[in-house]
């Protein structure tokens, strides 16, 4: 299949660049203490989860159940963390169907749903690992570092469930562009992380993982004792969002989409929009051809403004990178894998567009 | 089927509301000249499509062609009009297949594009309808007034295609607030439409249809003489930005999400965020419970800022309205009809997600 017979709006992925993103990170961690469990919800692709543990990741990690439910389903049999708090007897009870087929550990930040949790497990006959979320400054889920040995306790104590250390994710930190305040603000995340640790381990506790870190922080918590595992994710792809940070990771994501209308010398318009290429993060960025950029994104369109003597007319195509490929990569039903310009395989992102 | 039982996040439609919308634009419609052609686009649900033809709309308005393309899959026999430019061998092929199962007429703003057309509907042995599309002001796809009567004409002697007439989106005007600007730009825009078609009538060339409107201009729009057809859509269940418009129509739409963390005694932390319910035209407004508001979306999260008081535990249920009901329904495999506080019913979304 050549590029030209591909239905757009779609998907691409470079393929020699993403390999080289997944062997630079496979590389960092190998030098590290700190492993790699990359985070599946910006790809949501079995194919490509099944690449990082070839290369050498640990385990998955997951944003819902529904991300989970889509990589067992195809065969994979890892270790799954989702980083997140499952709560209800709906969701639960999916997660421990879950456990009953692959280990799985989840976030909790909360006694009731400790409890809740353990009768599930045990109701289902399952053992569900627990990981305590810890708040290192975000302000969203998560414990204080002073409530932490409370709760892992509370986990430890509970039948059904495995107390299996902390996690604390530095979002805050992941998309400040300059390396110093990045750093500054990582560290700091993870000082109450470790502090967490150090409180849990002062109540007897062992604690086997310690999981932090974004694609923007990978190479700064990854190089701090005692953080056991990254959750990093993006750097598989990217996007223009992440590529401002200044990472080492080549962007292997573009929208094809395809001009249908040339209404003026200064202006064409694509068949995408905000259904098809997501703009909370800003617009996407033209990478062929050369000459043009996006002014303006719509429902179902984007306006282009065009150099004078760029020739782009009806029925001809047009790459974009998102701003961000997750909520991106959501919208669809596959990627086209390319490599030498054809493309080399269609790889099912069977996770996308799971609410749930 | 209980609210309870409604595993989340999740879209919700109450059902009075979007009932007595219809109502509301079929009223309007039925008094006056121009009639409806709702756009699917912003439901894509063939169940909603069947409950606007049976209050009287003459056709259904699409975006693109898989959104007709759901629509003729669910059995839906209608008058098409996919008010957008369909561009290229792959896509044109799709559009005849269903021209060959349905009534169906495509916009144009483009010599070339119509040749492409009326030579695939010439190789299928179908005939497509055209209407050119007129840019009114928006400055995205379209002819100018001037250039119109030359492109209906080419439409009009192409085999294959019949020459319907003409449409011109005022999509700079539906959301201005001020009613006063909202009807000079319309109006305006109108004009510009409507010169179009005195150029094609004065060029010999019989006009059928002359379509126009969105939600925010349908009672503009829907009175000035010679506008036939309103392609109004999101009037069926609103969302807060076109609520910010002052339309005489209730918002039907919310997404019901849980409580996942409860970290703080101001904060709570819903297990919804840019995946599951859109941020481009702003954040989404708490329906339920109240003394709530939406503090900031992530990816899959949502915090809430919580008044002094709530009671809010992991667990509990809110309801959101969205900034975007379209993006957001976008997102969701199905709505759970609500009435009288029970599920009355699920309807599939068999349009969503289909990117091409």
């Amino acid at each position: 299949m050549r590029l030209n017979e591909i239905d757009t709006p779609a998907l691409l992925i470079d393929v020699p660049v993403m390999e080289d993103n997944i062997d630079r990170m496979a590389a960092f961690c190998r030098g590290g203490q700190a492993a790699l469990r990359p985070h599946i919800k910006t790809h949501k692709c079995p194919e490509l989860a099944r690449r990082q543990l070839a290369a050498g990741a640990i385990g998955l990690t997951c944003a819902k159940v529904g991300e989970a439910e889509a990589m067992v389903a195809a065969g994979i049999d890892a270790d799954f963390l989702i980083a997140n708090e499952v709560v209800g007897p709906i969701k639960t009870g999916r997660l421990m169907k879950l456990a009953g087929q692959a280990r799985m550990t989840v976030a909790v930040d909360d006694a009731e749903n400790v409890a809740e949790l353990g009768a599930a497990a045990r109701r289902a006959g399952v053992t569900l690992g627990v990981l305590v979320d810890v708040d290192t400054g975000m302000h969203r889920c998560g414990v204080s570092p002073e409530a932490a040995a409370s709760l892992a306790g509370v986990a430890a104590t509970t039948p059904g469930l495995r107390f299996r250390g902390l996690m604390g994710y530095e979002g805050h930190a992941v998309f400040l562009t300059d390396r110093t305040e990045r750093e500054r603000v990582a560290r700091s995340a993870m000082t109450l992380l470790l502090e967490a640790r150090d409180r849990v381990l002062a109540a007897g506790l062992p604690v086997e993982v310690v999981s932090a870190a974004g694609s923007g922080t990978y190479d700064i918590t990854g190089r701090i004792p005692g953080i056991t595992e990254l959750e990093a994710g993006s750097y598989i792809l990217m996007d223009t969002r992440y590529r401002s940070v200044g990472l080492p990771f080549g962007c292997a994501l573009t929208v094809l989409a395809t001009v249908i209308s040339r209404p003026t010398s200064e202006r064409a318009v694509l068949d995408v929009g905000f259904k098809g290429i997501t703009p909370e993060f800003g617009l996407p960025e033209v990478k062929r051809p050369e000459g043009v950029t996006v002014a303006r994104l719509s429902e179902e369109h984007t306006t282009l403004t065009l150099e004078p003597g760029v020739s782009l007319r009806p029925g001809d195509r047009v790459e974009l990178i998102p701003s961000h490929g997750c909520t991106t990569i959501n919208l669809y039903e596959r990627f086209y894998a390319i490599r030498d310009g054809q493309v080399q395989a269609t790889w099912v992102i069977s996770g996308r567009g799971k609410s749930q």
